[in-house]
């Protein structure tokens, strides 16, 4: 997975999307940090929380998801237009092993960008006493808005 | 969809799934509820939150999965054996329309129940000034898990 | 599954969708007819042939994947306007019992049109010696196309 | 993508995965060869050809599929036992672009094998006048299959 292909149409992507980020009552629910952001990449960092936690005390895959989600939305956004906001059309998650660990790290990756449909692909890791394990794949559809005041960013 | 034909192996398996809908930490944050539970079929409802949101202050899509994907593994987890537990293998979600409303309404239906492989379909709906609307669909594939302490329920 | 809500924008809908399918190489390899064609409806039937199948002879997954990907399109296309193509952007099946029959009959379902992006659903069964029985589940994301003319129909 | 660490247990794995490929009456309507097989790794070749179209001529998504799953069935097939079948429970495919050229190259590797259950990702790629370009990617999850005389290889 090489993004240093990527060249950003919007200069100011990372203000953008961090201010985007901040907005986002989830990832405070989360605990979640913006830990990476370059063009077609971001990275999403969180730490384990009973609140996000399953019956067996591990994450929730639906937490897992929207961490994942949201770190492929984000690396899309990275290629948009300044003026463009993004919307996840639909996303397909494969959970390889529990969510077992103290903190996590999520990665999106631009897999094929597009005027209209961005393509990206996400890895979620559990960090558990320091080891570092794949823990769910992602594959997410993203659609670029414009013109349109209420999804911009 | 019809889940009239679906035959419980295990008598008491609305105890079980409440018991193990109540450990989860997750659900408690998303102030979920399990509005209706008969063998292969599952609903949660929640309210909207700010801990919840997306940047726009619609439901994060990440919340909308997490609550689909638990409808899904309990409508699954009510046709399994008492000393079972479920996993979630891997799921597809498609989000429909902005999750604006102030209540949620996730279902989970088994399409095809299995001895080891579950597959199951989510509808969530939000109810917005008393309208309701599809929001999202999911498709999810489950295990059945048996032998395994730590995943039971 | 309810299609009846559905209003054709091309009233010539039935026409246009039965040129575009008698223009697939792959329909005519897979022996496909198109069955049945209502705004928001397609079904397409075929019948097994040695040259369709997997290492048990059974109907091969990407065939059964193949047709069921048609009724989605097809489907789809029924509602968009008379100048639109139609593409496939990503589909997800989850196959639920051996393809086993001697006929086959694939259901696509428009699930929520849209002006860019139509969500579908299939549904592929298998007709063994008179009983039919649910083989796969499909997922179909589909965008319409308007102004390309390498892509119209 | 590495899969340099996959050992496999059944070290004529070659063989009995050849053996299996020859069987599948699609592979041959595909005009499939396999061109390359390591542990957790498979390669499927294919040329044009007017069945295989869509109605533009293109190859037909259900055939970029067909192929596709056939080379994540492999790859995971390496790793198994012996005695043991594979099936396909579910994939997911990203149409990245039209399938364009005169050759097809289709890549299976395996993301994370399991005892029941792995995962596979695939990667299409169109030879368009001697360039390659990625067309698809795919995401399956395939389930080892033991005692079942009908579902072997």
């Amino acid at each position: 997975m090489d993004a240093s292909r990527f060249e950003p149409q919007d200069p100011d992507f990372a203000e953008r999307v961090r201010a985007s980020f901040a907005k986002q009552g989830a990832m405070q629910t989360l605990g979640a940090t913006l830990a990476e952001l370059e063009p077609g990449r971001a990275a999403i960092e969180l730490a384990w929380q009973q609140g996000l936690t399953q019956q067996h005390g591990f994450l929730h895959a639906g937490m897992v998801a929207a961490a994942l989600d949201s770190a492929c939305g984000y690396a899309a956004s990275t290629l948009m237009p300044a003026d463009a906001g993004v919307l996840t059309i639909e996303y397909k998650i494969n959970l390889l092993a529990p969510a077992q660990g103290q903190r996590f790290r999520m990665h999106g990756l631009v897999l094929k960008p597009g005027r209209t449909i961005t393509v990206a692909e996400g890895r979620a890791f559990a960090i558990d006493n320091g080891r570092e394990k794949l823990i769910a794949s992602m594959t997410a559809t993203l659609m670029t808005i414009t013109g349109r005041e209420n999804i911009r960013h």
